[in-house]
């Protein structure tokens, strides 16, 4: 706590500020705003700490960000002639800039990685993430993200005596944490994971054999041990859950032998570069590598979805940051860049000014703040399903918009931010080329597009979750409509359409659904995630207008006048493409299931 | 000639034995069905020679793609020990990879280089490239674009004592020829550069002092020549035209001393990195680097533009094969992988089978096909024009959209490639990654999206072309429904109202402009930009589905049954679109202008 505080030196900006006295990592006002005055959507902090968290968080950001360019440049190296090498803890063969390690340990030891702890709410660590993560896509986020939810599932599931043991040294920092779901053979497909685990003598204790691929940070050399939460098959030929460790932890917590599993080459990734991505093999030298059970035989997956829930929180965050670091890079640029002749005037114009790169500055703002107040209400939902059972099924249902939503529209907005820069934007000059690499794994990582659409459209629409939210919807469209205010009124009803079309065409499709005919029902799925998402993002939108003219007093105050404009760009250029969607989705069309493979 | 024909050894696929026998890196079938059997739009070649070449092109693809990672992995370095070496013509800072030499000049030697002195049809020409550069996006296609568009300048403006000196060369491949117009303070805007020339006492001889920035191919250590078309401005301010070699040429053809010009760095892009991009100025040395006046002082803009219109063909192209070959390699890998189970059967299953992955492949043909198409259309007209002043108008009106809509389309259709592959995607495993950064700088290279728009909404609207364009769209609508053909028939009429659309709001936002308000007008550029590549896109794929029936005899094979399938998937899914954006720009949304800076 104390060494968390102690960073705290940053006094808080005046929204009239801006961003523009900012760095240009994250939009603390955006936060700020989004955090504390969009009550209907995200329970406000009320705790002390929160602010002072924050404070810190940009203190980190400010000192360290000027690492995160070396991360993508010097990627992971594989070096083989350590594969087999034992001599200590941290040997490794993967071997990471040196930086990264320096930055995760300022990470630690300034007390982020022990907030789980903290008993703070969800929106304000997810915050203190927006912020952190805007310079560390994966040198932090990506290593800190893990390790808690895998201290977080090893807290729920696992027996004392692995929490005794293993539990404080991932929040304290010591070591990190991984998911070990993926074989080359099954991606998406969890079920068809070969990975078998035989039980011991010792209760608990088992001998795992197999192959494990894609695990980020799956080996590095800068932690004394590592602890995978990994799937494999008990003898029944059921998924189960093991928390793996690459070394041996004795009873007085010292560290013993290496566990027998090898790292066999790092994956080489076009973005996200501050952590390792490897493919290795279990018990090659041996019966197996010692693996301990976590909750009961045949439970992993179930166990495994509590992570994934949350993982799935994190890469939309993830995309989200993306996002509006584009957007603050690019309107940074755009605001200082001179070219050209005004259209108007022919006098030379600071780009800004011309319509078509506010259109793209546009796009981005909308993007990904609408991304941003999208995660921030998962997190909030997230916090209330622990005592809501209503908000856990509103949750339910967003979590595969959650991950896909702002993965697919803040990458478009990374897009933009390229396109304002022009050939700055693709030179390593300019970071921009590095936040869209490192964007573009988000629409892959915890599961792709597909999958996230098979599972809204295929389970979650006939769940309690879509009715719940739908009510939601429409009681924020009646407080617009009860403003009265000119602004508002016009738009609630562009989201009341936008809603009643969503609630048809979720009706036409799951009627489809139900009538046997899965294939036609799926074949549009992807379209009907885009709906969806877009649908709700609108209602954020609008949310966040209601909450900027709720609190300016002065209707010049351009920060919140900037929120009601960014809305009304949304209504009218995004969420009006629901309209089109809808048609299409509505006609059932067939032309893709018909298609011959050979046609393709 | 001899060279060229030397290497034609690999016979003519037939249509049904398509792609999965072809090369990854070109779908021949397709090129060979846009080339000879679309006569409404591409005037199919007559000469003996396009088969030939194209089978040549194929052999050199099948013989050094392999090359082409290396190119991305190990981009131009910049050794600063080198910048003031003059020892030798081809010392240079700029180290390539060595390689990149091998394959141009194999280019070279297969005769490639000098196809243009052939007479060969444009379109075919286009087609060779469309070979070629699938493979090599940059380190064959960029070297070869630019050195023959260097050439053709030269022929067409200088004078025949340039021609003499420095045509032959640049044809034959011993020497590289460079577009240099944009400087740091002057890329979109031309009128701005600051290079200077001063006339000197020899008539055509100028000496020139000034800067360059974003020259591609500025320098390398391959040719003992680089020849420079370089825009700089003549004491009366206006902006010329002149020759700058890399090495003084002698009467005698032998190289003299070398030019005074510094190449001070290289730029580190995201794509395309098998060809250098400097920043570098002349005259630091001396009272000025060397230049020769092409055509006359103050009409260097226009000459330059006979240049860019072709350059605007390549950078279409380009994005096109980027977007074809996204498409071949995940349409492999989709064929191959087995993943997961049939949401019907439960049995494992390929993942082309599943509806989504199916989706993701058709977006990809369609973008792909349709931009390769318009590419070939633009070649074939860039040809007509020639003797036709109308198609000189049509092809005016389509170079915005030539130049705009495959590099943003087929970058979607890269992203789904990525996509199809999941993880696989985003590595260097596989190519996909290394296409989809490649084809980045599409959007950006000769003109940006914005300014394309501008051309486009703001002069090209106005001129003859739009009114022809029109006509020959709806000349194919008339042939469709004259077919009688039940899929043709509905297809046709979708193509009838995207057009209809498409001249109402051209008459709408043409009206604003005229009437003073230019901001409103050119608020929605890229949305109109974009519509109207759809529409023509849509035009393309009716005549595409249209010769597909005409020459399938048998109505199951399926190559021609897949074009009438994309056909009819872009009019369903993508040409739809057109109605929400006819909505919008119809509504002369003013979001974007009254939003004021602070509010971004």
């Amino acid at each position: 706590m104390l060494r968390l505080l102690h960073n705290a030196s940053q006094p808080a900006l005046k929204s009239t500020q801006r961003r523009f006295l900012t760095s240009r990592f994250y939009d603390r006002p955006t936060l700020d705003f989004l955090l504390f005055d969009n009550p209907a959507i995200i329970t406000p902090p009320t705790d002390a700490t929160t602010q002072q968290v924050l404070d810190s968080a940009s203190s980190f950001v400010d000192r360290y960000h000027h690492l995160d360019p070396l991360f993508d440049k010097f990627e992971p190296q594989f070096d083989p002639a350590f594969m087999n090498d034992r001599s200590s803890p941290t040997v490794s063969p993967v071997k990471m800039h040196e930086q990264v390690k320096e930055v995760l340990d300022a990470y630690s030891e300034g007390g982020f990685t022990a907030m789980h702890e903290m008993d703070l709410p969800f929106p304000s660590l997810t915050a203190v993430s927006a912020i952190t993560g805007s310079a560390f896509t994966s040198g932090v986020l990506g290593h800190w993200v893990l390790t808690q939810c895998a201290a977080n599932l090893l807290k729920a599931f696992g027996s004392p005596d692995l929490v005794a043991k293993y539990h404080e040294p991932l929040t304290d920092g010591r070591w990190t944490g991984t998911m070990a779901l993926s074989e080359t053979q099954a991606g998406s497909s969890l079920v068809d994971i070969s990975t078998k685990a035989t039980p011991t003598d010792t209760p608990g204790t088992y001998r795992i054999k197999g192959n494990k691929m894609w695990t980020s940070g799956a080996d590095h050399d800068m932690t004394e041990n590592i602890i995978h939460m990994l799937l494999a098959k008990t003898p029944d030929n059921k998924i189960s859950l093991f928390l793996v460790p690459k070394s041996i932890v004795n009873d007085d917590g010292s560290l013993g032998e290496r566990n027998d599993y090898t790292i066999n080459g790092v994956n080489h990734k076009m973005g996200c570069r501050g952590i390792s991505n490897c493919y290795w093999s279990l018990g090659d030298n041996s019966d197996g590598a010692t693996g301990y059970l976590i909750g009961e035989e045949g439970k992993g997956l179930q166990a495994m979805f509590l992570m994934m829930n949350e993982m799935r929180i994190h890469v939309g965050l993830s995309a989200a940051l993306c996002g509006k670091r584009g957007h603050l890079e690019s309107l940074n640029y755009a605001l200082e860049r001179k070219q050209g002749r005004s259209p108007t005037t022919k006098e030379k114009e600071t780009i800004v000014n011309y319509a078509d790169v506010k259109r793209m500055l546009l796009t981005q703002k909308v993007h990904s703040e609408g991304a941003l107040a999208l995660c921030l209400l998962a997190s909030s939902l997230a916090d209330s399903s622990k005592t809501s059972e209503e908000d856990k099924h509103v949750l339910d249902f967003l979590i595969p918009i959650v991950k896909s939503w702002p993965s697919e529209f803040c990458l478009e907005a990374n897009k933009w931010a390229i396109q304002v820069l022009g050939g700055y934007g693709y030179t390593s000059d300019f970071p921009l080329s590095q936040i869209y690499r490192d964007n573009r794994l988000n629409m892959i990582h915890e599961g792709t597009h597909g999958i996230q659409s098979l599972d809204l459209l295929g389970r979650k629409i006939a769940g309690p979750g879509f009715p719940l939210l739908i009510e939601r919807m429409a009681g924020c469209v009646e407080r617009a409509a009860k403003t009265g205010d000119d602004e508002i009124v016009p738009m609630a009803s562009h989201v009341k359409s936008a809603v009643e079309r969503l609630v048809e065409v979720t009706k036409k499709l799951g009627g489809v659904g139900k009538s046997g005919d899965v294939q036609l029902m799926l074949a549009n799925s992807h379209d009907y995630l885009n709906m969806a998402g877009t649908t709700v993002i609108g209602w954020l939108w609008l949310e966040m207008a209601i909450a900027a003219k709720a609190k300016s007093s002065d209707p010049s105050e351009s920060f919140l006048h900037g929120k009601v404009n960014a809305c009304q760009y949304f209504m009218i250029h995004e969420l009006s493409k629901t309209k089109h969607q809808a048609r299409l989705l509505e006609s059932l069309d067939d032309t893709v299931i018909k298609t011959k493979v050979e046609e393709l």
